[in-house]
């Protein structure tokens, strides 16, 4: 089935807004096996729309368009849509009742002659029912092709699409083909590393294939296997995936949609350690991820950003000659703040970092990016100097993303 | 003149990655002067490259393609341009040399027989200059239609399209029009307020559009203004600034690209005013606001994550009997940190923040979004309570904004 998706609104095409629906919508349809061919995005201009629409249904067996269904004056969807498909656009009795219904329910939301454009649907055409909002959808068919038209608000989008589109598609859908992807997310390794050692995984002509994406600082590697059944794609994934975690080893931190945050969240929930952190030029963003999660509190006691020299010495106990004579940006200060946080605290572990950010600090011995990480635990403490490239925001980022691996790669130790 | 973009790649037609690129060169057309009408996506298939080339072409005096250019297998643009257009796929010397200096300049590169395919260039075309990577662009004229080709590196990509694409494309416009963009950044305000509030500014019929853009949980508004020389866009523009700047008062905390928290610093490296934080239930995340801008150590000295009661009393000297009778989400507590984060660290100002991100911990008198803020100053000390809707992670980022605009007003009010 050759589907296409048309995204509609002017500040699409102004770079005002990117355009996410597109890939969320490829995603879910990937997930029911259908895949999505070409992607279209107009401006809200009535005579492109029509084009785009006629150009589109041309070509493909199904087109799903988002967008121009809203109450004001610069929404056009359903009047193009009615023309391109030889239609008159005439009141619809069941929209009208569901704009009442949800002018009532949603605050701050007065039915008024605005939203009886909402209620202007092209005749011949089914409604597509919106739980979220007042703006219903409709789909159609013109010339061989199932049109649907749903809001731009991709979490109404997005419960239309699931609970209508995909199942309506998958119905009609003549060779069904499963597809089913796993991803597993890794940290550490460069990308050349990641292709070398899963190099031979993938088998195209057999329905499987193998892609790495990379988003800084961390990378996805997606298995998707192609075939008639349930368990011909299982006899392709299943071997495929236990290979790729046999040679990832433990760079691989999760799988899924699961972010480095709560796998260590996890990890810290089952061993019952508490935790206390220590920050400078990360300054405050290691906390920040760690509460992210819900529940952190239970191992989570405290942290503190101790950017000034002052504040090292006072919070943590960091000795001034050691300052002195070694500089806030050192293996040494990095253990006694560690040591420090663990201490006052009464965690179980005290973590911490010190480094230069930059842009501005940077020395010749000490370049822009020389951060070190120390880890104060019951059983040892450890610290290292690492150097990381890029501008501020890069080096903050990859100190915590590295912070928290090491916290991952202790607690699976401890296991 | 009639511009589309298309951008090629299985990766953006799967949804695993956003297609960023399209609204990057639409926002920078704009600034030249140049307006994009459609934007397409198609995977990597070459039958799919070619349908897409000739309907763009066909309905477009320009063409810019990114994507489909590197040395991969998968890479397929180059060979499906010149079978789109009836030209021949041969090795182009410049783009040999190109190739061959920079793998050389390149670290981890090495000019291995993949890269050959980078030097097939379409005949009848001429190159684009890359100076970022190995992939050479290049341009062609079909049927009337000019068709740019480059890589989808992003930051490749936005230097060909500055010096390469846009001018050649400014000197053929035969109408010319100046475009000219002016933004302001506003928080506090429902949409609709702001709606209210902008009422009757625009006027499209003359070339001035106005555009309010919602990025929870801030907003822009967008003045465009379009006409035939730089004094009739000036006439239009700046009259129209100067009544939005008036109506919105000090909701506008900046314009342009400047962020809140660059706002927030570019006040406090003004006043020459010190700054540390206690912070609860925003766990770290307006450290890492304060933190995230370069030179922010000259007015942040330290920050207290106090998550657990304990850190409260220890840290902040928090009565431990104020927090029995009050609790620590209470207006008494949020003053008592703000105050004794000032008193501790001996900086002019206190921040601190307490509250309820949820999912868990709320009560009928305390639900889940309740937060209070308090700002311990010279003069004075100011605490509210607020509720936040939304889940965890907006009530917190809301509580930061809010603390963040907090400090921003207490500023603003001293110059």
């Amino acid at each position: 089935m050759r589907i296409s998706t048309l995204s509609i609104g002017d500040e699409l095409i102004c770079g005002q807004l990117t355009d996410t629906n597109a890939g969320t919508i490829a995603s879910l349809l990937l997930d029911g096996g259908l895949r999505i061919q070409r992607h279209l995005a107009v401006g809200d201009n009535e005579a492109d729309i029509i084009t785009a629409l006629n150009d589109l249904g041309r070509i493909s067996d199904a087109v799903i368009v988002t967008g121009g269904l809203g109450p004001t004056a610069d929404d056009m969807t359903s009047r193009a849509a009615a023309r391109a498909t030889g239609r008159r656009l005439v009141i619809n009795e069941e929209a009208r009742n569901h704009v009442r219904f949800m002018s009532g329910k949603l605050e701050n939301l007065i039915f008024c002659p605005l939203s009886d454009k909402q209620t202007m649907i092209p005749t011949k055409s089914a409604l597509i029912s919106n739980p979220c909002g007042t703006a219903c959808g409709f789909h159609l068919m013109h010339n061989g092709c199932f049109m649907f038209f749903m809001p731009g608000v991709p979490t109404e989008m997005i419960v239309m699409l699931r609970t209508t589109v995909i199942p309506f598609l998958q119905e009609r859908v003549v060779h069904k083909r499963v597809i089913r992807t796993t991803s597993l997310n890794l940290f550490g390794p460069c990308e050349a590393e990641v292709d070398e050692l899963l190099a031979g995984i993938a088998r195209p002509e057999q329905g499987l294939t193998l892609g790495i994406c990379v988003t800084f600082p961390w990378m996805k590697v997606t298995l998707r296997a192609e075939a008639d059944s349930d368990t011909a794609v299982a006899d392709l994934l299943e071997p495929a995936v236990s290979t790729v975690r046999e040679r990832l080893k433990d760079y691989c931190f999760s799988t899924g949609e699961t972010s480095m945050d709560a796998a260590v969240a996890e990890l810290f929930r089952d061993c019952c350690l508490t935790l206390s952190l220590a920050e400078s030029c990360s300054g405050g963003l290691i906390a920040k991820r760690i509460t992210d999660i819900p529940g952190s509190s239970a191992y989570f006691s405290e942290g503190v950003v101790t950017y000034s020299n002052d504040a090292k010495v006072r919070l943590l106990g960091v000795p001034t000659e050691l300052l002195n004579s070694c500089g806030a940006v050192s293996s040494e200060c990095a253990a006694a703040m560690s040591k420090g946080v663990r201490l006052v605290s009464g965690s179980d572990l005290g973590l911490a970092v010190t480094g230069i950010a930059g842009p501005d600090g940077g020395s010749a011995e000490k370049p822009v990016g020389t951060v070190f990480i120390s880890l104060a635990a019951p059983d040892g403490c450890w610290t290292k100097r690492f150097h990381f490239s890029g501008n501020r925001d890069e080096v903050r980022v990859m100190t915590a993303w590295t912070a928290l691996d090491w916290l991952r790669r202790y607690l699976l130790r401890r296991e």
